[in-house]
């Protein structure tokens, strides 16, 4: 496993414990963590904390010469919120653990240049597909659907 | 003026009195506001939290049913990240004030049947031209440009 796509499920499995969402990010600069979430629309109530976004605001506010040469994780396919914030920050490179569960916006994403890979990761699926299935009400509420 | 784009521009107004960038933004639901912020870049070294995004997290947690039935006013034509935000929660409207300073993602939103109705207020365009005036990169940070 990618150390990197590792610590973005960690993101996920703390986001899990901690009776969230389990969908985890990191993003790296240069072959280092410089910011790492998860989604906390349970523990802080919050609507725009995705996992991807809470790694962008834990990475703090960046010049655009530091998203040009990051990389984002991310254990699920990004929703339109968080691919627009890839796109807003210019982030040329994501790789997401799974898409099978939910599909983002990847092709909005390659559209703009961006470099989509999915891992396809059979421990992310599985914990999506988990939490899906006990909690369908939270899990849409989190994509906006009924 | 429309009350609710006026309670937008004092958001924005409030923003540049805290030294922050002067973009505001409410969410209205039928007829009442349920969620207004501002740019918070500056006063919470928040890379996530833009007018609307600001708005959205203090709108709260919503069912889709309350997105549907919204507008959400913003004093500057919405980025990416926020316009990705708009559709992930299906927000069907969105009034700008304007989009002479930045031109967000409306292609994009129009796209997708968001109906776009830009005011083109002299006192939101006025606001912007001076702020950017005076702080370039801090603006430039704001949206991603070097």
């Amino acid at each position: 496993m990618d150390p990197f796509m590792q610590a973005a499920i960690d993101e996920a499995k703390q986001g899990l414990a901690e009776g969230g969402i389990p969908i985890g990010s990191v993003i790296v600069h240069r072959g280092q963590i410089i910011g790492r979430g998860h989604n906390r629309r349970v523990q802080q109530g919050s609507a725009v904390l995705h996992g991807e976004m809470d790694a962008l605001e834990n990475a703090g506010r960046q010049p655009a010469s530091v998203y040009a040469e990051s990389v984002l994780y991310t254990t699920l396919s990004p929703c339109a919120m968080c691919s627009g914030a890839i796109l807003l920050y210019g982030i040329p490179k994501v790789i997401i653990g799974e898409n099978q569960t939910f599909l983002g916006e990847e092709l909005l994403l390659r559209g703009r240049g961006v470099d989509v890979q999915v891992v396809q990761d059979a421990s992310c699926v599985e914990m999506m597909r988990s939490f899906i299935a006990n909690s369908p009400e939270l899990w849409n509420e989190d994509i906006g659907e009924t």
